[in-house]
């Protein structure tokens, strides 16, 4: 067992649900895991996993079942759109068991936008005012079309701009965990000499998680070996303790990539 | 329910399971999902769901039972290193239910490449040729230290040179289904204006997953339209309606990004 389940066991929890045929099929490579974690991260929320799933609704209703059940909170990217793939604000409806209407709201702030355009109202457009009953909006400012959020289940875009913005107006208002950051030493021995020394390490710091990532730099391998944690000085620590040992075994510090 | 659960009921499935902190820390951004979801579909094979966990013992195994049991195949990157956050070997074991311990034919092939590299095996360089008991193993031609495969899943490193090198040679082996290709059409409508028309065609189309991807092209809106299916005459006629609805609903059609 890793130090991970280990250190951070007070800290609220999220997992990521990317919906999507696109991200399944290789079509679309995904960029808003990363953003989200990166950020999750700085709030001191911890990301347990992360599933993509494709467009069917008893998939996604069976697996935001599961991931809400298992988390502090779920945020979910794709399919709140106009089209006929655009299921999962039903999805949601179903797995919370609550109806889904018009929301008056959502539909107001879609009809300002569209006539500022002179975007004509449709009964496909107006899916996007659709929303599961009890939801709490999320303002969409690049294209008016809201996400939502029901219980602990964050609903957004799939598009990044537009799931950046909406998830920038979320975090604030989420329980806040222990910020998490990490430390990295880049250097040019393999990871069969570090691992050692490493696994020593590990063992004397539980509450830090420490990983090793072998790579290329200017066509030779490198590694990059990162501690991640809440405690701030513990971490520093590491980072000498990195250094140290990366100069006993008589390797180079290389610049971070 | 959408066209995909139904069209490919025949073909072998796969599930993905990408293991490692720093996919789910936003640190690293996953390159394997593409690589394989575009080969498995020009092999037959459907992705079924994608899972980013992490290091932890429990987590793997039990993500390992749940997915080989639900798909024709499963293919995990990342965790098979010599250092200590190298775990998924073992999980691999438990899930089975199997022991692990040093595997013959990979030590020799890990001493016979540190010889030629004035490299001197340790204990835990030597991790990299425990392997569970009954596994076969799959050629690293990179860097030497071996992918296994145990039943359906298929155990691959996770630098994505070393992947795509071990999931090349492993494909040509697997149950085939029928090659998942796709059509697509780009155009300067919004998908408000497509989602009547397009929500008909795909009904009219219940073996083919039609999907709508918005985005920007040269600062402008612009959306592309995906159809994806087994049947390639059905898809060459489906280009052709995509083409005929958006000039119906007065659009240009935009070269591919």
């Amino acid at each position: 067992m890793n130090a991970q389940s280990v250190c951070q066991n007070q800290s609220p929890t999220a997992a990521i649900l990317l919906i999507g045929n696109e991200l399944l099929s290789g079509r679309t490579q995904d960029k808003n895991l990363a953003y989200m974690a990166t950020r999750l991260a700085e709030h001191g929320i911890r990301v347990t996993e992360t599933r993509i799933i494709p467009d069917i609704e008893s998939v996604i209703v069976a697996t935001l079942n599961t991931l809400r059940e298992n988390n502090t909170y779920v945020f979910t990217t794709g399919g709140i759109g106009p089209t006929h793939d655009d299921i999962t604000a039903d999805c949601v409806a179903l797995a919370f068991g609550v109806a889904i209407d018009i929301h008056d709201a959502a539909k107001q702030t879609l009809m300002t936008y569209w006539a500022g355009r002179g975007i004509e109202p449709n009964d496909d457009r107006l899916r996007m005012a659709r929303i599961p009953v009890g939801a709490t909006l999320i303002d969409n400012p690049v294209s008016a079309a809201p996400g939502f959020c029901v219980g602990n289940v964050y609903v957004m875009a799939g598009v990044p701009k537009i799931m950046q913005a909406m998830f920038d107006a979320v975090l604030p208002g989420l329980d806040r965990g222990a910020v998490i950051s990490s430390v990295s030493v880049r250097c040019n021995l393999g990871e069969g000499t570090l691992a050692g020394p490493l696994r020593e390490l590990q063992s004397d710091h539980s509450n830090i998680d420490i990983g090793s990532y072998p790579g290329k730099q200017d066509g030779k391998f490198a590694v990059t070996l990162v501690a991640r944690g809440t405690d701030g000085e513990e971490l520093a620590a590491i980072e000498q303790k990195l250094r140290q040992l990366i100069a006993n075994a008589g390797g180079d510090i290389l610049p971070l990539a």
